[in-house]
């Protein structure tokens, strides 16, 4: 039974694609809506706002978030061009969560970068700020879908936004104190969705492309998964930011933009599966559930 | 800034307690839910209905749900006794997703358990299948809750109830056709969760300790994250039912009842985080983010 199990993306050419009073177009897969896909509906990302965390096992590239937490991504530039993560190491892995890094020692001096910003936990509603609604309701927040490609929520009435804690979503650690994260200790989720950390800490960005590597860390066996040897730690070989890398060495990437008629059609694509597999299309997507691509640029 | 970061799991006293018009009681960590629990808040595992799946990085237990469905436990544990699995393989990892073990060369025979049955992917209502209901609105489901310790679902309009794809869930692989799966592949929740399979596959369990051996396992770089070379294949040792292994070899666990005062407690505590982390309590919980602990009997 090879290949058998539960699919999450397939390639069917529906030859014969089934009468539905709904939607009005033929149902589509993922596959088929980004085939069809115009390169408008693409944007590259901006090195301006790229970070590339090297690991000895890959790259990951993480776009940052500057529209939702300006104090944040600009602090952990400084930092990052100060060369401040290089050496250091992912220190926690906890399973179904978070993986963490940042100077376990304490010891690195923060140099030009503040130690303290203000929250950036939301941010003010305003009319630079699209946001693409998702459909289907949402249980931690009023509204939910995406803003400049990430995961997003908003509540009107309070006229706020904020990014909202979906997979390989990454976020400013901070202590007790509102006022504690500053960047030099960067998370990124692993697990399921631990939405009720939004409004209550700044995420800054999002993993691009090299889950994969951080995801598969092994699991710390200390409180919140922090490793208790510092021979489990994982070395950061370097971060910096994209625009800092000859262009020769930057990776290419483009995103599948979030407020066009390609991004709906997909996730309709994922609301209801049409697949030969899928017997019960749900009829609904969770926030997180939406696939956000990317792709090396042409 | 040691130990900062989001927290998912805190032990912190509430001296004062601040004053809040509900709920009645004061509200409470989950720490010290679990700490004021009682012994009948807590049941062993059936070993009738436990497996130990043996890796070389350890054993993962996994905990059946026969009430959900009987017929491919059944078919599972005359594979299981059969030593069906044995020397067998994990052979995919999808990132945010799935891993999946089983026969990937589909030469092992299947003795006396049956290669097709009947799809079990919902139950009838009946009475003697519990549901305590999660107080939340759910999008994939009319109501969700918990039945014998697992996250499910149910619709009183069509009178069914099924088991939800969360963290860790255990569920037999099938092709397209409904009747394909029989237990001989199994796979297993590794990612944020794909509750769009609910209601299309059959769910046999649940992975009550281990589950950090499974997860961390590399991605397979192959279509569907399966591996592509033989040689990324992670051996399986053996899969034994606990009732067949000897008393002394078996693993002590006891899990948090799900139809108690005190679960309702938990799930209230992380409904609402009240340590001096959190600054906005949810007011809200999904599913698949409520915590269903295990602990070693004493």
């Amino acid at each position: 039974m090879m290949r058998a199990g539960p699919i999450s993306l397939v390639v069917v050419m529906l030859t014969a694609p089934p009468l539905l009073a709904e939607p009005a177009a033929p149902p589509r897969t993922m596959a088929e809506v980004l085939a069809a896909s115009v390169p408008a509906d693409w944007r590259p990302l901006d090195p301006q706002n790229t970070l590339y965390l090297q690991l000895a096992s890959g790259r990951v590239v993480i776009e940052l978030a500057p529209a939702f937490a300006p104090g944040h991504v600009a602090n952990l530039k400084t930092l990052v061009r100060q060369k401040y993560f290089d050496g250091l190491a992912v220190v926690r892995s906890q399973d179904n969560f978070v993986v963490q890094w940042g100077d376990a020692e304490g010891k690195r001096s923060l140099g030009e970068a503040r130690a303290t910003l203000p929250p950036e936990f939301t941010v003010s509603l305003r009319p630079d700020l699209p946001f693409t609604r998702l459909p289907d309701p949402d249980g931690y927040a009023p509204e939910v879908g995406f803003s400049q490609g990430f995961p997003a929520a908003r509540d009107r009435v309070a006229g706020q936004a904020w990014l909202a804690h979906c997979y390989g979503m990454v976020g400013a650690g901070r202590g007790n104190e509102p006022e504690s994260g500053n960047g030099s200790e960067l998370y990124v989720v692993t697990g399921h969705a631990p939405r009720q950390l939004d409004r209550n800490i700044a995420l800054v960005g999002r993993v691009v492309q090299g889950m994969e590597l951080l995801s598969v860390l092994p699991r710390g066996t200390g409180p919140l998964g922090f490793y208790e040897q510092p021979s489990e730690h994982v070395p950061i070989t370097s971060v910096r930011l994209a625009v800092d890398v000859p262009e020769a060495e930057r990776v290419p990437l483009e995103v599948l933009r979030t407020d066009t008629a390609t991004f709906a059609a997909l996730v309709e694509s994922r609301r209801n599966r049409r697949d030969d597999w899928y017997k019960v299309p749900a009829g609904y997507i969770d926030l997180c559930n939406v696939p956000l691509p990317a792709r090396t640029a042409r």
